[in-house]
């Protein structure tokens, strides 16, 4: 392909529950020239993350619905090929928000530099980027941990999850995940220094492996996941506890609303707070989050897992682990060469 | 009756729905002798509140809840007939929490001394008791309005909607209520000042109204109905939202756990803020929100409204108007003579 093509993907049809091959379509388009103040990028690595199913939909969201023939969103990791901007050059590593195409035309000031010196350039789509991001603001800004308190996560072992957890324990919080298997609860307690993880697809009765787990009640809760999961940690919140609402992926691809018992009395006896998130919100804060999480990374108290897929084509169908759970860490799809790597 | 013998109104047996007289038992009871520290107390007013009939339920809440036997609790505006302590003497008038019972024999560090220069003495269960600092320490520490922004409160002609209502109101807030009668909404409108109300029985489509009634969406909503109305109002809430939650009356009768469609995702779609709130969480700034109320009192920037119902064994009946809507304003129920009165 020259770099005057790019290979898009783009929604074809809205999908209806999990989303099929069919929803989407792959074409290639020409590129427009450069103009002043625009570079030319290539992808090197696309993010997938559970948010852009919710942009597949028709519906009120905090941000517009992508529409039908426009290019899936999300942020990509790219190299400058070509710049009319003195701010950037040819071989600059970029993070853009171009979503899911090979290359793209865009101005400069879209663009945010990547110091490739810092961590490998993929961490800039996870634990450095928007889902460590997420979790850094999230649990610190809205979750309010306090040393001595019970954090618990859903999702533990996911890219937001795993970076929760290390950052509450970091804050001398007891740390308590769930996960979708052995391995990826083995992955929270051993790597990540989660206190204690329970793998709700084999523990039986979920709310009594719950309360064996938190003894001491739960102080915050970061929500990943709704459903029954979340209905049962929250009836299980200490007075005055936070929960930092980050996702509910397990409806992101419900077709019917989920019915569950009207619970706002409780949110009374306990005094609950719970608080919507979107990581936008905190934008002004992200360079020194990312500093902190960067340290952390540095002297080996925080660690990620990545999982990366090759070939563009294969993002719609790699973009389903996510709502299946045969993923685990930070799911990104690898498009073009790596430069930073020998 | 002689003042050694108590008329009380006890807990049969635990109402199914809504209470009905063979839920309650009325007896007298001889009352122990006073003890050194203590004092016998006459009831002149006992509130009636729709918290009481969570208490009669047997089910975790804030409180345990009455035992069967139990005196129903409540707060009561009484006056001192024996002191054998030196903080209080025969005639002074006080707030107890000694429940539907026509005298007690207390310790005097349970009681409050009421000063009936302030305001008529049946406001320290009203506007200057825990309806009005639940309104006052719900509205500005968990609603948080800001000047020019639209609070919305429901049962707005209530002991807390109404005061809710002006304190936002002063705080230079538009006001939107509703309530379930003309007469209710002409109050809120004509009396206690608000911009809108609607009358949520004849009104039609409560959306509608809801949408037309704020034009600008809802940045607090001060929660005393849950169920519909609820719902409504959360999916009009503006991003930022703040949701102080005091009570679901719509749900204390219900025998059936409401279903209600899981909303969590809305949180984060508006990024709002839901939190449960208990005015004894506050009670330290107990004394600086009855000071300030009565401020507004006396300068005629807040009114009130109580409906007094006649004679200690009709509570049980009265108690339902909590439920039915028949009620207006503060329901109090006078036991014994009013000594401030000519």
């Amino acid at each position: 392909m020259t770099e005057t093509v790019s290979r898009r993907i783009t929604l074809a049809s809205r999908p209806h529950g999990l989303p099929k091959p069919e929803n989407f379509q792959i074409s290639d388009v020409e590129l427009p020239r450069v103009a002043d103040g625009e570079v030319l990028i290539r992808t090197i690595y696309l993010t997938l993350d559970p948010y852009m199913r919710g942009m597949m939909e028709d519906a009120e969201s905090y941000d517009d619905p992508i529409p039908l023939g426009g290019v899936i969103v999300g942020s990509t990791v790219s190299e400058v090929v070509e710049s009319r901007d003195p701010s950037l050059a040819p071989g600059d590593i970029v993070e853009s928000y171009v979503g899911w195409q090979s290359h793209a035309v865009v101005p400069a000031a879209h663009l945010r530099r990547i110091d490739p010196n810092l961590a490998p350039i993929t961490t800039a789509l996870g634990v450095l980027g928007m889902p460590g991001l997420t979790a850094y603001h999230g649990l610190l800004k809205v979750g309010l941990p306090r040393s001595g308190e019970t954090v618990f996560v859903s999702a533990a072992s996911g890219a937001v999850g795993a970076t929760v957890g290390q950052i509450a324990r970091i804050k001398g919080c007891r740390v308590v995940g769930c996960a979708g298997s052995d391995e990826k609860v083995a992955y929270c307690l051993d790597d990540c220094g989660f206190d204690a993880c329970i793998n709700y697809k084999t523990c039986g009765d979920f709310e009594a492996a719950l309360r064996e787990a938190c003894s001491d009640g739960i102080d915050v809760n970061f929500e990943n996941v709704g459903g029954p999961i979340s209905r049962a940690v929250m009836m299980q919140l200490n007075e005055h506890a936070r929960m930092a609402v980050c996702g509910t992926i397990s409806n992101y691809n419900a077709t019917d609303a989920e019915m569950v018992p009207d619970n706002l009395w409780w949110f009374i006896v306990r005094r609950i707070r719970v608080e919507g998130l979107l990581v936008t919100d905190f934008a002004e804060h992200d360079e020194a989050a990312r500093a902190e999480l960067a340290s952390w990374i540095e002297d080996g108290r925080m660690i990620y897992r990545e999982t990366i897929v090759d070939g563009f084509d294969n993002a719609p169908v790699a973009f389903n682990r996510l709502f299946e759970g045969s993923n685990f860490g930070k799911l990104i799809v690898a498009v073009g060469d790596d430069p930073t790597k020998g």
